[in-house]
């Protein structure tokens, strides 16, 4: 079995998730079996992800297992809970030998903070079954994902409509 | 009803095409009627995008209209006529309405080969139906679609796994 890829989408731009999203569903075309894990987003908005992944079947897994935007006093130590808890199953799932990919969505802001550190992430890349690929995302990537990453895109924001006072679509943006 | 959005997604960099794919992935969740045209790529590789798009019912359609890799002296030609079919298959799917999202898939290239001119291009992007959104994807885009898009991302390599010597993989590369 050829060696599972480890690829990173990184930078400022638009177009991290959605080119991972993009790659599961080639991968999903191919018969792979496919967990997308989302450590940020929560369960409160309806994402067109979301809605396309219980329409592909069970091929194709995705669950949002980040706290979402909270606020008030607690909100690190539950940031920190929920990041823990999908990392445990992102483990899990790639040992286990069950998805062909495992995304791992928006995991950059779960290092930046320090709920996972890089050293388990290593661990956990070196260790994993011969054919497993991996896809982090996430802005402001740390050299050592960098490294540990056989692909590295950086989204580069040249235009953003945002900034021309368009608000966020339904169906393009989330 | 919004006015449809206009992005690009360009650069040296993988991506591109993933990341249009993720967008119409999602916009399909949303119930929204997708049509994503690939320019360049013909009929001989069964991709990854092809399979799953075939998975995915009439939502979704996926047209590989490009004349693929080819060789020989007629080659130019071959390319321009696939350019100039995609393109009419492009225009009159976006002004019937049929369609809340066109992707134009690595359209740049028949930018630059002069199949299609900018002008054609501006004429359709602004007679359009106001809600149609329209991606564009391929390298070198040049400033006068830069201009016309309202978001625009540049995929930048950082790193890829081709210059270790690992090559392309199904099911995450095609």
């Amino acid at each position: 079995m050829a060696r599972g890829l480890v690829l990173l989408f990184t930078g400022e731009g638009k177009g991290k998730t959605t080119a991972a999203l993009g790659t599961a569903l080639r991968a999903w075309g191919h018969g792979m079996r496919i967990l997308f894990l989302q450590f940020v987003k929560g369960e409160r908005v309806m994402t067109g992800e979301r809605l396309a992944a219980s329409r592909l079947g069970g091929g194709f897994i995705l669950e949002t297992m980040g706290a979402g935007f909270i606020f008030g006093r607690e909100k690190e130590e539950r940031h920190r809970e929920a990041a823990r808890r999908a990392w445990e199953r992102a483990k899990e799932a790639v040992s286990s030998g069950e998805y062909d990919l495992v995304v791992l969505d928006e995991f950059t802001y779960v290092l930046r903070y320090g709920f996972v550190s890089m050293a388990e992430v290593e661990e956990m890349v070196r260790s994993r079954p011969a054919g497993v690929h991996l896809i982090f995302t996430g802005r402001g990537a740390p050299q050592e994902l960098i490294d540990l990453a056989d692909t590295v895109t950086e989204m580069r924001e040249v235009k953003h409509h945002y900034r021309q006072g368009i608000s966020a679509q339904k169906g393009i943006e989330y």
